[in-house]
């Protein structure tokens, strides 16, 4: 199967890391289309960014050439994921849900590491909406913003394990959700130091699509998530409007 | 004070329907000015649609050239106003929260009355998300799209009737809400026909915007809602980057 | 129009504050009368004291010659208000409820300072009840009691500012309510200490209690607040039948 | 032991109904008091007579003339409970949430008989404050008003009957809870009916109140139900005071 | 009555500690059985030991020669008792639903003390099924196992009251739950120690049994608790096929 | 990678349906061992008959002579996912919990369909505990016992299929889950008939199994899933015990 991964953001070296991490979650046998919309902003660490970057994901599907199976939206706790799923046949995974989940097979309580503390209840708000928040034991937040967690791996490293510890010492987890897709690859190390599982959101995420792709399951499309009524839908799609999109 | 009303789609005359009730609802020395995006959908009957108008307003804020006070978001059940709240100074009344909080002062449970069955899951997550759905008996839809209540009038406000008074009758709801920016206008004639306080979102709104105005409250920047980080965003605004915005 | 604002408590200097707030909030046009019950409790401090007055205020009601369009209770977190509903034609504005709810459209949560640390868990029944509670990051307490606010301003706001703060910094609640009509009027000094909004449910009563009057909505009368059934009630009005009320 | 036992209304025959199905409750050694207040509504149907009676049963028990062990507030979904608790030492059991406590003993779901529709949500609220709702699979109205319940008791049982099969067949309960006290002495007939357990609030909360003297156990003192403090309160106690109390 | 009294692990001297608890609790004209498994964990500190437990103590039911009118099961937070109400006619009392309803009736919030830190989990999934937990402050471990509650008595009621001052101060529990058979009998001595009401589930459950029976009320048939369909099971009753049961 | 999937009832036909859905979901190179308890019995269709199942689960894996890297415990509803996390490195999936979280992949709301009306608390409590009942639009019965399902598969297909179509129109489903192992293999005829995904439990967890495997996931062990503490089991493993295993 061919799953797309969608960096929701526009920074090319967040979408590598992105790719990593899926591809090496992914089975053999899928193949794994990695990419970002053609505008928006270069992180996500807001509401503000966080919508913006929901469009330009929804943009940014009327720009694949090539057909996909599934996609996987990989901001955590971002929006989009229910437009994604009006819009598209296969499968749509987001990745806070699907750590969520997978933490929730392996441990009685989940707790989240994130980036910025204003993230916290942006992240518990899509856990509450998905209908996961029961076995979340807490969200923290590193204090590190999206970009900066690239500036120094040892830094960022340090930090998500010293948040991780304090959601286990402190808020009882039994498992950590790695929660930022700029965290991908950190789960061995953490898991190492604190003897928990570490659940990185986009491994799960690619794991989750395949399942449905191999189950022949996809969204269900008899009223949520049917797809859009027909209807004038001004300068859209917004990249083929653009003067200077990517 | 002045007061801006948002419609999230770009169909003019709804944008007039809510101009209409946004000055009938507000207080002598209170100006509405009333507009729509530059781009997007003509109607928003899904989650697609949802995320593209929130881009699509956000991006119209950018344009404003007046100052205003206080920003009503006119789509029921439809996202954006915490990305608002981040760019903005002023508070920001969304209209499906200012008329489920306005319907709880009345009564003690409100049933929502809206345009497809499609919607109905959308605004139960809105009103959940704002922790206001426990008091919601119900929300029911009279399978009527968003463009089609202006089409006939009189088939509308008798499906609104309808639909209000199941919600009555078999919920048990003491209090109607008018679920969507296009039925404005209606509450008088269904209050009148079932005897119950019949909310206008946009008309609460209005108010809620005053009374925070009056007593010079507004968002929180702490944390949720703090002004968004300084950062690259491509294309941005997308109206002045797009060949054919209106 | 005219707000009958209702001190639950028989200390005039109490209801002397709570008409000063009142007044301070209301818009020109708006007429408060502030009043308090005939006989009952000098302060409310628990569950025996709250339902003295919930009794003592509907029977001061019965003794208020002069119409009023809407009821303001002051009491924070103090029963009453549904019997208010019943009896009078015009809303009736909680101002726990009120304050709730409007600090709900200015931050994602919102912290309550009370007076007693006992007064706590009625307060959160009181907005659980209300289906008020999900966004209540917590309720703490000053240690001081009603009537004690009044004793050495300095003091009182200091304690409401520590109060406060901890419900910022360790319950990150983004907005924060004073809990109690006693402490009317502090809502500057808190929020120029601690950079967040202020709500004061007295003032966010009255202009609820205008925003309904404006659209011309009121109590739904059609089932949980229909007027009472027609009875015997043995001494009512209890004021007529005291020897020595007020 | 000695239970006080009080009828929130001032009908002298349902506190003969209630004393009926009190001492037939009892073990050998409890001796039961039974009592109304001197004054309030001879009915409680809604929050306002509610309210009244609240503080007509605490008044009612500054005149107390006996001491007693604990107390029965035999108002179904009626308020007081928690004043009662603070003005007394001994434990105070509420009608009630004793019939909801007993009847999550004997099945999963339990519903709920009451008397007038408009009682429904008032005792849903009850059992919410309580944390008791989650096991309720509903409260029905058999559209009988308290006093109508003695007019008829042919009526009555076949409409309390009717009533109960619709919690069984349409909610699935598996307990019925009869929800006034004008109700007792039902039970056997309703069990009879329908092959269910039916609990009645007054049996209930009489066997509840010897099983905590049995055990030594009464109200805890440290924080919600503490002594109320000391402090004025005017025209104290109310029946001292009135020229014509019974 | 006559009242069996299953201790879920085969450890004699805890059995001989729940008796006398039981014994000590019971009206007079009570009889107390208590008993054990014929095999099985000799004490249960984790889902795997509970499991079997449970099916242990359905099998020691098969082979009680007497009658009895009542079962309590003493695990506190084990399962089990939902099959037990299928099997039997008599009503089934678990400990730890039985101390938390007790608790609720005597105080706001209640918390639980327990053994290991790993049961807390357990518990309170127990509590959430039961719908008893909104009104749980917290549950707490001493860290002591089970059987380690009986080797130096004094070290076990230091422990408990240590353990139990936490959550009265800092989760403001108002009442205090024993949560393990194995801590019978401390009950007056962390009441003195710590002034708030302390309830022992084992004492809870046979006042609550007495209650039920009293009452003539038992266990609904009609749809969860209805005897097992007829079918076939290997080895059942286990006891009689095992070659070395006690 | 191996996986055990575990009827929990003794049927071997049923183990043999439920080992040929898991092998016509494993990939390539997972092989699929399928088997049944010892001893227990032959269906499971209430809490006696799962509380014996769970440990005659957990006895059966005592003998389990090859290694296996996950357990898909295969009884809907059924206890016993937390024993065996306990005793287990591997993961351990639960068919009704892995069905609820595809299905919450794939559409806003679920729908359960079951065997008998008794298990639908069962199954309800179940989600519960595991976080998972928010999005659960209902849990409905087609009536038909465990073992009833393979006698007419006409029959059954037509059961399920009118009892998935009230879920869909009257509760809103829009993913349906087979609530029972013996349904395995009719996902397809259902979704076929009604146009919506429907999701086998086994199949789900099969994909979930690999999942956790493929990534190097299981059991967090630090706290609720510790491995049990060494301690004395009277007659444990039972199996070796008995005289007459299978």
């Amino acid at each position: 199967m061919r799953i797309l991964v969608m960096n929701p953001n526009t920074t090319a070296s967040m979408t590598a890391s992105i790719r990593a991490i899926a591809e090496a979650s992914a089975s053999p046998g899928t193949e794994i289309l990695a990419t970002e919309p053609l505008w928006g902003p270069e992180s996500i660490e807001g509401h503000f960014e966080g919508y913006l970057s929901a469009a330009a994901v929804l943009d940014r599907l009327t720009t694949i050439d090539v057909p996909f199976d599934a996609l996987v939206m990989a901001g955590f706790g971002e929006p989009g994921r229910e437009g994604a799923q009006e819009v598209l046949d296969g499968p749509v995974l987001d990745i806070a849900e699907c750590a969520a989940q997978m933490a929730m097979l392996l441990g009685h309580s989940y707790g989240v590491v994130t980036t910025l503390d204003r993230a916290v209840p942006q992240i518990e708000d899509r856990l509450r909406t998905a209908g996961l928040l029961q076995r979340c034991a807490s969200v923290r937040a590193t204090g590190l913003g999206v970009l900066e967690l690239e500036e120094d791996p040892e830094v960022t490293v340090k930090a998500v394990i010293a948040t991780a510890r304090r959601l286990i010492e402190e808020d009882r987890a039994e498992v950590i959700c790695l929660g930022c897709g700029g965290m991908a690859g950190l789960q061995e190390k953490v898991s190492a130091a604190l003897g928990v599982p570490v659940v990185d959101g986009v491994a799960a995420a690619v794991k989750f699509a395949e399942a449905c792709h191999e189950l022949g399951l996809s969204t269900s499309k008899v009223r949520s998530f049917a797809g859009p009524r027909p209807k004038t839908i001004g300068s859209w799609p917004l990249s083929t409007h653009l003067r200077d999109a990517r």
